[in-house]
């Protein structure tokens, strides 16, 4: 009776998943708690006021889904403050100026308060400042300008064959004696939005840390056509940015404890903190409150799991990893066992899939679900990364995993002014939570290998 | 050596798509294209000045292109116009009154001059009219107001489960006495836009025909709760549409002659006419320029089709399909031999793939190319329906097909004054018109049932 067994289960599990496809797009929460996240309180940057309202907010609407238990998990982040707003401009004749729109980079330095002004030397990547020099960048603005390749059909392909100008160029051009570097946005489109996001000095000493920012991708291609004309042109900018003492924080979790085997934890989370542009809406308000419908849906539609189910929402991803770290120190110091963490930290648009990181074993049981994704046009599931919070989470045994939606508009947000509500799609976001909540309720039901043993 | 034969064609269809796809995302015109018919000229009812200019602009693109023929295919289109803008209120208390988002149906009659000022009935389907009877309807406003269904992953299913009280609702509620229609707008999303589209008399008599125009959805959920509190509220409107004369328009066509079955002749298509509000950005221009661009690309990386590959821009979809109608009837007459046609008529956004209606055998055989869609996210093929302009080429042995993006934020748009081209966006616009080029690519080397024989 195998095969007869088998035949009722998948049937069963067939309705459950249009059960919990129809509980968010006739009852979804999600999208009214991002109007929250987004209208009422905004960016919320680690170590904000922001932050802090989104830790009371979350927990306090937590509260009100019947869960077995609710927490906060304190964590230090770091607080770095923008200041005052930036500015920039070029001057391609003494006192003929044309303004840049530019946004420092999450974690630098400020300029002296009377701003640089220098030459600019444009590079195209880090490897290209070893061939020119100290002669050729000391006293210098590098100006960054490598695009994203629009040939990746994934733009998050596109985004790291870039992101390396963003995250190390000022580091990097620090080294040959650059006075400051600006960073062509990452961004595909040409538009007037510059996008921050974090830079690393690594262990340079401070006194030797350089001012970084973005420019938009239009100031981009009009700052090279001009260099192109003059080489000569001087770029300012001014930024009062700071690094300030590290500040009390905290995840915000809650739990939905397995009666079969609650001591097999499955995660499902999103990262509450943002960036201070924007109102963090798609990064990574939507994998939020994604996550908390997942345990919302469960209870609507009377699921009762047999693992525990965790949602957690990690602090400070973009500019530390704190939360994320803290939570698998905990885990760890608790000896919890995590058979499943889930991931939603990719934008609110429609669900295409999931990309897993995981024995092939495990992948190959994992695959044996796709097919029903497939009414749901969700059933793209790959081998690769899953997301940075839950990382720390690895072990040989734990199954990790990313949502994946269509990836094609994610970057003309992502860090900038253009993260905003109205630009998350009511449907498209409730049908990430429902995949997010169908693949849950797949590992619940059927564990995984390491639940095998 | 079938066997390596096959291998190496494989390989190089495989290097063919990423060419084409590389072609659009890299040197796309259909953006361009799209920001000129939307912005430069707008909103292109058939017999409209403005759909005049999208005629002339797009043949004189198409001639840019150093295609082996352009040329204009005379139809004669109706021409219904809006009038003055229309004027809609509830009144729940004589003089106090409660302003409503209202937008006739295209083909609707005006009203009287005054406007017309009646109670109100609330229905959810044609079938309830029947239930009701003269009695509760004679002298009333009709008010359809059965919602588009949440929980249809694919929304033009939400759409046909819906449309018919749009389509007939005037028609049939006349038969009862009303005085006339409002129809809650085709949207999924409460919002503030009314979506018109066509209405359509049957052969009601001029003399009995009555009014009926849509509200916003936010409008109908308004008016419903206020009918509950108080059934004897006022509905005023008021329109001054008007069915004109028929006028001469035009299908915009352009072709590259096939160069080793030149009679063969593949159509990839959509239509430019839309309604009058908005600018038709997504219903249709999207289409038109992916179509135009589908040439555009072969030109491009050289590719000299065997089979012969037309544009056709399709006048009059909306209000009365004569273009499609037309093309049809030509092609016929001049025993011309079509063997594939395609359509994009569902939105410039992320492809998912197609749907085809065609032979189980056809099917069979193009199901076969599907792994070659697969790196573009675009391989989910189907059987169903195609476009509405190339329906009338349909025959026992041709392949129709319609492209199928992702569907979740189309009826934001369609037939309101936010179908707009800032809703576009240019990747997913040239992914659709990549993917539609990589199909008209595989039809023209491989054929189909009926080019075997």
């Amino acid at each position: 009776m195998v095969l007869g067994h088998f035949a009722f289960a998948q049937t069963n599990d067939e309705i459950k998943l249009r059960k919990i496809y129809d509980a968010a797009l006739t009852q979804g929460k999600s999208y009214d708690w991002l109007n929250h996240l987004s209208n009422q309180i905004g960016g919320r940057l680690s170590g904000s006021i922001q932050a802090q309202q989104a830790v009371e907010y979350t927990k306090g609407e937590l509260e009100t889904l019947g869960l077995d238990q609710v927490w906060l998990q304190p964590v230090m982040v770091p607080k770095w403050v923008r200041g005052t707003p930036e500015f920039a401009y070029f001057e391609t004749d003494p006192g003929i100026t044309t303004n840049v729109p530019i946004t420092a980079l999450g974690g630098s330095v400020a300029t002296p308060p009377k701003g640089i002004k220098a030459k600019v030397i444009e590079v195209h990547s880090i490897e290209e400042l070893d061939k020119l020099g100290a002669d050729k960048i000391a006293g210098k603005i590098v100006f960054f300008n490598r695009p994203m390749d629009p040939t990746h059909i994934n733009t998050f392909e596109s985004y790291s064959g870039c992101v390396d100008q963003r995250g190390s160029g000022a580091m990097e051009a620090g080294k040959f004696g650059a006075l400051g570097v600006i960073v062509r946005s990452m961004n595909l489109r040409l538009d007037d939005f510059p996008h921050t996001g974090g830079t690393n000095y690594g262990d340079t000493p401070e006194n030797k840390r350089i001012p970084a920012a973005a420019i938009s991708t239009n100031a981009a291609e009009l700052l090279s056509t001009t260099l192109k004309l003059n080489p000569e042109i001087n770029f300012y900018f001014k930024q009062n940015c700071k690094q300030l003492e590290d500040v009390q924080s905290f995840n915000v979790i809650g739990e939905i404890k397995g009666s079969m085997y609650p001591d097999d934890i499955i995660v499902v989370g999103g990262h509450l903190d943002s960036w201070d542009l924007g109102d963090g809406s798609h990064d990574d308000g939507a994998g939020c409150v994604q996550s908390m419908e997942v345990l919302r849906i469960f209870k609507e539609i009377g699921y009762k799991p047999k693992r525990t189910i965790r949602v957690v929402l990690f602090m400070n991803e973009e500019n530390g990893l704190r939360g994320g770290k803290k939570y698998a120190q905990v885990a760890q110091n608790n000896n919890e066992s995590h058979v499943f963490a889930l991931e939603s930290d990719s934008g609110g648009f429609s669900p295409r899939g999931f990309s897993f990181d995981c024995s092939d074993a495990d992948f190959e049981r994992i695959d044996g679900w796709k097919k029903l994704f497939k009414p749901y046009n969700a059933a793209s599931f790959v081998k690769g990364g899953s997301g940075a919070d839950i990382g720390p989470l690895k072990n040989e045994n734990i199954v990790l995993a990313g949502l994946r939606p269509d990836s094609q508009r994610y970057f003309d947000h992502h860090h900038s002014d253009n993260d905003t509500f109205e630009h998350v799609n009511k449907r498209e976001l409730e049908l990430g939570a429902a995949t997010m909540a169908s693949l849950i309720y797949l590992f619940d039901v059927y564990g995984t290998e390491s639940t095998q043993k």
